[in-house]
């Protein structure tokens, strides 16, 4: 498999730099390919601003989606980010690996989904009728691949459990999961989560990286986790509000968006 | 009252450059002090690197959260940063005001965050004890001012329903005005979102225009989201879980953290 790998932290001598080592070193073992995308290394820029559409008239007023469509259908991406377009075709797994900065992603790989998510490749894609609702939410340019989320936390993994004062991990990553992986096609594999970061002794990094060696082993077989797909009948159009009736009993929120079973494809 | 507006929109001629306007006459017809912070304009660097941390030795690893509590405790933040941190102890209230891309902010946004919210001043405060967990959530060097967001988005709001495919825009804003703003201790104020944003015509925009109007008129007055405080008794520490019994029947994940009453203060 070809595996590209986005990482977002500005220490290589950090916990997120030990673990990603030990990932690539272990789908380097299995035989796969794997790219890095070191956006600090790259000097990565984290604004969508006018430099990135030279094409754009100097008084013309600036709208990223329609300016990224144009620039998109044009071939007229800049080329830092239609490389990196170019890696997520080629790459069977996308991996996005950061330190948990304010309960989402650090700005530089915010500025990645923002530049690189052009429209017309990431969203704006397929048909709006009264049977679709574009290429979204399961189906899209990236659709047959997968993709996972390797984090790391200062807090403690209760803090984040089910009525932990941050909220629950796997509603604060929802946003990612579902609304930018999922969103273009991905088929989207558990996370894999690293708690208390400051304060692994050597034994339990020991430990937490043979787990994520095991996650880099069953990449291509573990179960990704059952969103809805949009298009698959779930849902209204053009209201995008799932039918009702639909949900397990008591759910709401986020969880409404998980389906009974694994996503057909 | 003085009243900092951050804006995080790339062109001023755009919705968001329209509806700030509106805020900010508003706010000054009613005689409130108003610095706004338009990181654009400003140029604002978004990725937490080592060009924040001067004093840190080139071979030193960067630990984000500990470099920044040196350069806050020795006041050698860099002078962005510094005054960010200076306009914010002088507003009563903050509003932020951004597109929402992705689901949250934009990177330049999220990196005012990162960069701005420096450790001793926005976390890292306040005892850790069997009876406190930090000045955080609902406590810190914020408390007693008002926050609130301004959200344009570009899908309808029935897509951001209850059932909605994008998820509950409460959800979605939940780790900015829980994890954000509550954090640092403001009152966080329900946000004033603008759905459709690429469609509205002048009678809609007026209207929506005079809907903001009367937010900025009332922002002294409305109800703050009812965000359990941390160390109000609701929370075993240190694990930080809402004690057993507390919830509204059948709620979970976020909505475990609203309280029954309005915040006392």
């Amino acid at each position: 498999m070809k595996v590209l790998l986005v990482f977002a932290h500005p220490d290589a001598r950090s916990l997120n730099g030990a673990l990603r080592d030990v990932a690539v070193a272990e789908l380097q073992r299995l035989g796969h390919e794997v790219q890095i995308s070191d956006l600090y290394a790259q000097g990565w820029k984290s604004a969508v601003d006018r430099a990135d559409f030279p094409a754009l008239a100097p008084d013309e007023r600036l709208s990223p989606s329609t300016a990224s469509k144009t620039a998109y259908e044009a071939g007229e991406l800049t080329p830092d980010v239609q490389g990196e377009i170019d890696r997520m075709r080629w790459a069977d797994v996308l991996i996005l690996q950061f330190p948990l900065w304010w309960f989402t992603m650090p700005a530089i790989l915010k500025g990645w989904v923002d530049r690189v998510y052009a429209c017309g490749f990431a969203y704006g894609v397929g048909e709006h009728s009264d049977k679709r609702w574009g290429d979204r939410y399961g189906e899209g340019n990236l659709a047959g691949k997968r993709a996972m989320l390797i984090v790391t936390t200062g807090g403690w993994e209760t803090h984040y459990g089910a009525r932990g004062v941050n909220g629950p991990i796997d509603d604060l990553l929802f946003p990612i999961n579902h609304g930018i992986l999922f969103y273009p096609g991905y088929d989207v594999l558990p996370p894999f989560v690293v708690y208390q970061a400051g304060r692994l002794d050597q034994a339990e990094f020991e430990a937490r990286a043979e787990q994520l060696r095991e996650r880099m082993r069953t990449l291509a077989t573990v179960t990704p986790i059952a969103y809805r797909r949009q298009n698959g009948g779930d849902y209204l159009i053009p209201s995008m509000e799932l039918r009702p009736g639909l949900g397990a009993a008591g759910a709401t929120g986020f969880n409404l968006h998980l389906g009974d079973e694994k996503p057909e494809r």
